[in-house]
């Protein structure tokens, strides 16, 4: 790809649209090689979409709108049947790609959401419209909460924030940065590099070079010396970490990507805040011991994208997917319903939902900010 | 290499003896390329011995090792001179060595030292002499006071310790082993693979695996899932951090390799005691603040072992080569007069040198541990 001079093109990140329906197939961007290579994978039927998501061509918010594609795909594909045999076809369509990973939620709840809407259609005709229709909604909603969430994670921040961020927020990122647009702030960025699969330095730092984005790249390592301001004088002193959180339960703790806690623990003594972003705090997760931790191949540790890079003597190694870091090292968990305080954050269920659909007044309004 | 059964050769450690004067050569191991290669650099003269230090074929404890050999092969080589010629050679022999790179004072003491040694010498012979025996006797001592700070650590730590341990301490982890074993105690390790450089996973870890020790490798971003215990599953319970550092201050800072900090803050946020491993505190050093960090090619933070791994758009990338954990992270400083608490670090200087001149006594007795 070469040397490009990102400032110049603030436009959109090529992941903010990863997953295209288009015509009588579903393209989805290939993300195990991505961005050193840009290659998309066609599949022409919802279960070539769910071998697409188990074979991690997609991840992150990818599998979600893979799901919403997959199901719009297979309505298209049964527009011919008569009435039942369509419902048969888009329910099996709804089980490949609803089971196609085991821990991500996101398709299972597309799926099911889907399914629902199909519930009066009394033609094949009305069926396929109440799909595609469905689908789009539950893609659009998604993305909106990204900006929703976005919106209380900027209220919370000062008007040239210096963020760091760990790992790859997706759909959160993109909503972070159009609602730090929208209220006319300039983030600044740090981010770690993100081992073992390298999704900061793969994936965010190149989606914040394409929206324009000022980022400076670290190992994970080299957070906590980021945070030890004044010594982060290599990035100047950090204003917060924020991360995306893959599920946060009602007590407040902070599921997401192994390194998020070490970063936390340094923010922590550092006294520099830290930010979840979540769209909702998890019902079924009463506390943070309920989150069950994957473990995952080992061998992505002793390796580099594929590359052996430790000693041919070493046989052990552990890698956890994800950490869990107490709700006492986060400092507010922003939602799309407004930032909370993590002992506060089962408050999101009685909040009003639209409080966050209007964009921040602009940096510098002394107009004050709903739901933060 | 393949696999090997490293329990079933608890020898030494390749890295143990990582320079040779060999004749009228000193061969360093290359450690660039070590353990995926064990290439080994002949140099012919003290000056080609000083380059290998500069291109980096040696480093951490390497460089001693180098000056000493280099101040051996350049009396050898002196033999045929009269006097005054033989100092000369020496003299420049000891500045090409002391002078080789910025940071590393190991060298520059060592020349000095043996330089010194030289005074009373009536004669080349006499000269040549008290340089071999003055080189010997420098690598010994750093040797012995490896063991000696190692014997202090072993002292803080329980029957059968889990230790977490960061990039490569050289001559302090071959002495914590080497106390552990006289003792009858039998350490487990959790080691980081440690970016950018990757120490941890090459040289740590292989060389613990050589002397027949149990160890698991994690990134550097899985240190504070490990130290959360009961969630360090994968692991087991962590006991201990413990590190080499590169410098401590008198007010019981401590600077090492990036990354300690963040693993250090992890430590201190779940209760589990950080150990920093020093041959002695820095005098001219008042101050952490009075330590310079290097910062060093922000392309190794973009590639990996020289291959690119950042996404092609990301142009800004932050290399701290070392960070500095303040004393008040920091349990105990373990030195080869003793372990002391951070603000009681300057106490080495009164300490009695030969506290831990003996082993420790062997696990289950109950005597005292002198100087511990």
């Amino acid at each position: 790809m070469g040397e490009v001079n990102a400032t110049e093109r603030a436009g959109t990140a090529t992941l903010e649209h990863s997953v295209v329906l288009d015509g009588d197939a579903v393209r989805i961007l290939d993300r195990r090689v991505f961005p050193a290579r840009t290659e998309w994978v066609v599949a022409r039927t919802p279960e070539e979409v769910a071998a697409a998501i188990r074979d991690m061509v997609t991840q992150s918010s990818g599998p979600l709108y893979a799901a919403c594609a997959g199901m719009a795909l297979a309505a298209r594909t049964a527009r011919g049947l008569a009435l039942a045999d369509a419902r048969t076809r888009l329910e099996a369509a709804g089980h490949a790609l609803a089971t196609a990973r085991p821990t991500n939620a996101h398709p299972r709840d597309a799926v099911a959401r889907i399914l629902a809407a199909t519930a009066d259609a009394a033609s094949t005709a009305a069926l396929v419209e109440a799909v595609e229709e469905e689908a789009a909604g539950v893609e659009r909603e998604y993305r909106e909460a990204g900006v929703r969430l976005g919106r209380a994670a900027v209220a919370l921040l000062p008007e040239r924030p210096r963020i760091l961020t760990h790992c790859w927020a997706e759909a959160y990122l993109f909503g972070l940065v159009a609602a730090a647009r929208e209220a006319g702030r300039e983030i600044e960025w740090v981010a770690t590099e993100t081992r073992p699969y390298l999704q900061g330095a793969r994936l965010t730092a190149h989606s914040l070079r394409e929206l324009g984005q000022r980022v400076t790249l670290v190992t994970d390592g080299m957070a906590a010396a980021a945070l030890s301001s004044p010594r982060g004088a290599g990035t100047g002193p950090i204003d917060a970490v924020v991360t995306a959180a893959d599920r946060v339960s009602m007590d407040g703790c902070v599921v997401n990507k192994v390194g998020t806690l070490g970063i936390a623990a340094a923010a922590h003594a550092f006294g520099i805040p830290y930010y979840a972003l979540v769209e909702a705090p998890d019902p079924a997760a009463p506390t943070g011991a309920d989150i069950v931790i994957e473990d995952r191949d080992p061998r992505e540790v002793l390796e580099v994208l594929g590359r052996r890079t430790a000693s041919p003597l070493v046989t052990d190694a552990w890698y956890p997917a994800f950490d869990l870091t107490p709700a006492r090292l986060v400092t507010r968990i922003a939602t799309s319903r407004g930032a909370f305080a993590p002992d506060r954050v089962a408050d999101y269920f009685t909040t009003a939902p639209d409080a966050l659909a209007r964009p921040l007044p602009h940096a510098g309004s002394a107009s004050p900010v709903p739901g933060a």
